[in-house]
């Protein structure tokens, strides 16, 4: 076999077979098959496309390219969840929790952040004490006995993703829709787990800005998890503003405590019913999406859920006592008021522009190295749809450093749009796939 | 300027501005872009497409990577012609001592070949002592005195060329039509002549075998060479069989001597004709087509171009009593008839298989270090159209090995297809471009 002739083959609009999809993968994470041979590849596949038979063949051939879980040790079907990444998304802090609660395992695999905020690791590092680093005993123990743990990234999972994914990076080729299937469903199927319920944001605050686009990446990423044998879901939710309200990393996790207490923004709580209805329906755990919905909130209000996260944060060595007590979050030096200009409606809140904002804080990464500052963040005191009057909050800045926070300000206030007219009320939900 | 930005721009369908262009040629050149942005690029292109202006720029670009002829020391219109190559060309061993013959000054830079022949420079070498090695002072002013003189490439010519080719050659980019003709344009402009007469093949032997591909990219290449002020034109001509009756090299030689001579084969001497036509319109030797081919036929009848080839053998080195005496190009050990294995018409000659057999006879290069035998070949007795009888001989094949001979029978046998109807006649001159 010969890279020529697959590139040429794709080229001219031809069929990939498993075999030449393996051989392409497997030489080209090994070495034999030089970047430059992939880039004309993965550019002749941005015009040509890859069929559903490709996918399924690079996202399996991407996941056996390394190190892969074998969850058969945990009783039960595993759920797994995975969101196309936003900002303000705490979603799993406040959904694993509840669905173990109601007795499905979740056994799910985190990576830290690169961008606005951390990642979910890094949030919950927010406990002091609290580590991903867990034996694989204890992990498949914990998920056993209290149906939740939540590890690290194996340095070795999908290696031939994230060569690939830094080659695209560099020749303009992210943006082809079986290709980003294949990196994220390759990863999420090395982790081993037989749910996989996706989140695909859409929005000025999405990859998938548009929300055709996000439809097609749902539909293809649900296909090829059925396809390899998995039970797999997607919602498409809704990122053109941030979800909720706080932005940041330890403000987050009080905002996902406050969910579990019964107090969350009404944003992230429809998506988090949302993606626990998918997970709760492929489980066997309700019957029905309505069901499933009442029990989780039947979870939140009877304190189960609650009660989770603080098992959950203690088994993995965090101090669990913040989770009564969040006023022993470490507070920041400044809090900045950002005031209405005027009177009106929000009628726009620029996500990545607050995203910005937080990672200027330093509450975000923009290198691998970049340490975050986990108490910095912002809390939007109003949302799309909300008025407000000339000087009042909109938002306020937990800062550590006045400059940063006068830079996030300008940042802040551009991002808000404040109209005469209210604004078209915005779906949370825009559409489920794959049930 | 970011070579990530120019890929996305072409690979939307955008337009790279000249700066843009020079940009990345000359840091791909350099070294500072790397092999996988600019394959990347190229895949790109070979779906956008380019544009006249890109293509100009791009060709420009890869001109000035290296060093370019100063011809302005030689007076007059500077003639050059370039062939895309096929079997038994030896098109411009005919064509360049009439143009000089008839006054026009021919400034030619050749290259060795690399496949089924030698290439010009290797089938001159036939003339003991003969040598392209001359100094850029006796190359000048040999062309003032006798008006051909005949030049190797400098190893620095269009460096941006010779490396892009190399990577499109593995990366399956060879094949686009812009790239193609500023390849060849770009190293054609660096030669500094005035007036650019492409000789664009078609069929079985030509790297072009589609005619509407061929015609493409003649038309790109005269736009491109008239758009950089050189006077250019093309002609499209038949390489469905091998041009002439012999392929090899020294017998190639002996074959444009006698051409030279007035017994030149019908197909050879259409082509010289029509090429020699366009240099002389686009000169002003001659007022029209016609005029112009009656001065190339007075020019072999008196004489006068035969001795122009014995002028320029002996200018350069070369012993031009071979020129009166053909006899004395080294004869090959053995000597094999190819027989007829069924009475009927000739209606087709693999160029290609010819080609291959005359490159197992060891007449031409695999690698860039391979010797070649240049007594070695193969003489077409029968061309297309020719009736022949079971156990005639339709090509002798010239060899210096037995083993090697018996190969190339098979592959002439195969080469050759007999039928009982006649084909229709093969038009040589397919097609004028530029005038």
């Amino acid at each position: 076999m010969r890279m020529y002739d697959l590139i040429d083959k794709k080229k001219n609009g031809g069929i990939l077979s498993t075999e030449e999809m393996n051989w392409m993968i497997e030489g080209y994470t090994k070495g034999d098959i030089p970047d430059y041979q992939m880039s004309a590849m993965t550019m002749a596949i941005c015009f040509q496309g890859l069929n559903d038979k490709e996918t399924l063949d690079l996202t399996l051939a991407m996941r056996d390219s390394g190190d892969t879980m074998d969850l058969s040790a945990i009783q039960g079907l595993k759920a797994d969840k995975h969101s196309t990444g936003g900002v303000g998304d705490k979603t799993s802090l406040v959904l694993t929790p509840i669905i173990a609660a109601l007795g499905i395992p979740v056994a799910k695999m985190s990576g830290r952040g690169l961008g606005h905020t951390g990642g979910t690791i890094d949030k919950l590092e927010c406990f002091p004490g609290f580590t991903t680093g867990i034996s694989e005993e204890t992990f498949i123990n914990n998920v056993n006995h209290m149906k939740l743990a939540i590890a690290g990234q194996t340095a070795n999972l999908a290696p031939a993703d994230k060569k690939l994914y830094a080659l695209r990076d560099v020749t303009a080729t992210v943006d082809q829709m079986s290709l980003i299937a294949s990196s994220i469903m390759s990863k999420k199927l090395a982790s081993g787990s037989d749910i996989i319920v996706l989140d695909v944001k859409t929005g000025s605050g999405a990859f998938m800005e548009k929300e055709e686009d996000a439809k097609e990446l749902a539909e293809t990423m649900v296909r090829i998890g059925n396809m390899a044998g998995k039970k797999t879901a997607a919602v498409i939710t809704d990122m053109d503003q941030p979800l909720g309200n706080a932005v940041g990393n330890s403000i987050e996790v009080i905002e996902a405590i406050d969910s579990l207490s019964g107090k969350g923004p009404k944003d992230l709580m429809e998506v988090v019913y949302a993606l626990g209805a998918s997970i709760l329906v492929l489980s066997g755990g309700a019957k029905d999406r309505n069901e499933a919905i009442a029990k989780m909130q039947d979870c939140i209000a009877s304190g189960k859920a609650k009660e989770k996260l603080a098992e959950f944060v203690e088994a993995q060595g965090g101090d669990a006592s913040y989770v009564w007590d969040t006023a022993q979050f470490p507070a920041t030096e400044y809090q900045v008021e950002v005031l209405a200009s005027e009177d009106g409606y929000i009628s726009r809140i620029n996500a990545k522009e607050i995203g910005n904002a937080c990672m200027i804080l330093g509450g975000g990464r923009e290198t691998k190295e970049s340490i975050i500052d986990l108490s910095v963040g912002i809390y939007l005191n109003k949302k799309k749809g909300d008025f407000v009057n000339t000087g009042e909050s909109i938002a306020t800045i937990y800062a550590n450093d006045k400059d940063k926070a006068q830079i996030a300000l300008n940042r802040i206030q551009n991002a808000y749009r404040i109209t005469k007219e209210a604004p078209d009320p915005t779906a949370m939900i825009k559409a489920f796939c794959g049930e």
